[in-house]
């Protein structure tokens, strides 16, 4: 007679997710319901944020390698997001495609859980549920909960010619972390981007809209003039906003300032206007709070983008910078060749 | 000069997207905010249901090809755990790996659209937002949200022996599918199964538990068994309650009928239990709102499945037949083998 035996899956769900700590709010155990079950009884918020986000192509391109950063990305994408409508986010659904011998791989799955762990402690949210699939290639999707507890939720629209363009740090390190890992191994980029959710909760109170930087500056720059009607102008030379890491590389490689904040690889920056009349309330409010930020620009009326790079005064259209990547079908290294290219047309015209 | 071009990407979601309906409460437009807003002023619900759920392995194993039933199956999957738990659905988001031949074929993803248009229908669910990578293999993942707006959720534990085992369907049609799929497509099994909302809110006022057999009847009892430590006599010679489809399956290819029972594959009925007192009322509750229901066996206080097969007595652990999937190492064809080779243990057993 064969011996009792358990229900595989049910252990094997069990090892997954034994070292995720339960939302104190959740009804149901691990297994024990169909759907994960929340009390909202003391929940007064009008407003429920939810958003789904997935690592993918990250991970197909190799730019996350490290079993750490993919589970500290894993949950930061999606929380950005939160962050940036100003939320307070208290729960994650994650789900798992994963090759067998990532989970055969107790060292790479310990550092992967570890990832997950620290990022959920940083943002004050727990692991609600999941889904885990056996697959050919490691993608994980995650589905974050928030609510707003104060206020009003931050959209994209909003923004009106005049308004003031900040960033609560200076850009161009999600690129600058791309370039090490596809062209140069050299430069050590530490690249652990944290959702901006405490800056989110002074934003709020004074931004006429507000976008993470998921994508880089010009795609982050490209939706809101879309959606508004509007353009900017940065107001300084790249060269002096541009992130430290993305400055010294653009020097080593002599690569103009601007490529660094044309994305697709992303910052996690919140990307924010503000209106002239509340500037020193809003920069007082985050000295107060201890909150950096940087004003970077301005908005114009015209849906144009104006910028300052190598002494080149450039205007292109709002899209222009945005629409490369997919021009150059999501292939890197075509992508910095139509990016090098563009910029030699520029500073052509600028002779 | 080039002409100003709109954000590509943007334009992009807008064509994937544009054939949604909006959520009434939803206050975000497409691309308006990072995350999705969805007005919660109105809501009195003491609980949040959420859950994530993904079609992957339906997809690589080539079970699911016709787009039409991907995108119903897309959200069945997930608004079936909703209904397990006894909750009203709202709204889904997806996360779409879409590999560019499917975007690019028109008709595919048209009829995709319409199978994720007629099940949000169905089921009175909005997409709410979504994610879309392009990946070199398609999958879907899905989560959904939902509120309990009477009385309380139903979970998997609270089964106490003497319980009755019900189901809202005859299972087995999971199996059937699969096995015209991969063995013989001769038999035209039709396969569209619904999430059984309608019938939950008649269930959750009488059922002990309940879980969805998305994984099939013998896997769904291993879970109940497992979490409540109890075990389950099926009443009757499973050739009587087992799928119309499954039957004639097991009748022309000379298999035994448990088979059709055993998994993975689904039937996305509701399985729940029933106290003995309640057992009229809840058949007259049954009738009452025309919700289809089979009497299939009751509960155990011993750990242990007993079932009639072809004559057969058969008794056996809780998680044998479910885990025999994974022992085969999710291998369709070496799954079918094992299933045979322990139907003729059984059978020389009871000889």
């Amino acid at each position: 007679m064969k011996k009792q035996s358990s229900n595989a899956e049910m252990e094997m769900l069990k090892c997954i997710t034994e070292k995720f700590t339960r939302h104190p709010d959740q009804l149901n155990r691990l297994s024990e319901a169909d759907a994960e079950i929340i009390s909202f009884k003391h929940r007064t918020s009008d407003f429920l944020i939810l958003k789904i986000d997935g690592l993918y192509e990250e991970l197909q391109q190799g730019l996350y390698e490290d079993p750490y950063l993919i589970g500290w990305m894993s949950i930061t994408v999606t929380i950005s997001d939160v962050a940036a409508v100003g939320a307070n986010p208290f729960g994650v659904l994650m789900a798992l495609q994963l090759p067998d011998t990532f989970l055969k791989d107790k060292r790479w799955y310990s550092f992967f859980l570890s990832g997950i762990n620290d990022a959920c402690a940083e943002y004050g949210v727990y692991i609600l549920g999941g889904d885990t699939n056996s697959g050919s290639a490691l993608s994980v999707t995650t589905s974050a909960a928030a609510t707003i507890d104060e206020g009003k939720p931050m959209m994209r629209s909003g923004i009106q010619a005049g308004d003031l363009l900040y960033s609560t740090g200076k850009p161009g390190l999600g690129n600058a972390f791309a370039f090490s890992r596809f062209f140069d191994k050299k430069p050590d980029v530490v690249y652990q981007p944290k959702a901006r959710l405490k800056e989110s909760k002074v934003i709020k109170k004074f931004a006429t809209a507000c976008i993470d930087t998921s994508d880089g500056l010009f795609p982050a720059l490209s939706v809101l003039s879309e959606i508004n009607h509007i353009g900017f102008s940065l107001q300084q030379d790249t060269a002096n906003f541009v992130n430290i890491h993305a400055k010294n590389i653009c020097a080593s490689a002599k690569l103009p300032f601007w490529i660094m904040l044309a994305g697709p690889h992303g910052d996690y920056e919140l990307l924010f206007t503000i209106k002239p009349i509340d500037k020193d309330k809003f920069e007082e409010a985050c000295h107060d709070a201890s909150i950096d930020f940087i004003e970077i620009g301005q908005v114009n009326s015209d849906q144009k983008i104006r910028f300052i790079s190598e002494n080149n005064q450039i205007e292109c259209g709002t899209a222009d910078i945005a629409n490369l990547f997919l021009e150059a079908n999501s292939d890197v290294k075509k992508y910095f060749d139509l990016l090098m290219k563009q910029h030699i047309i520029w500073h052509k015209k600028n002779k």
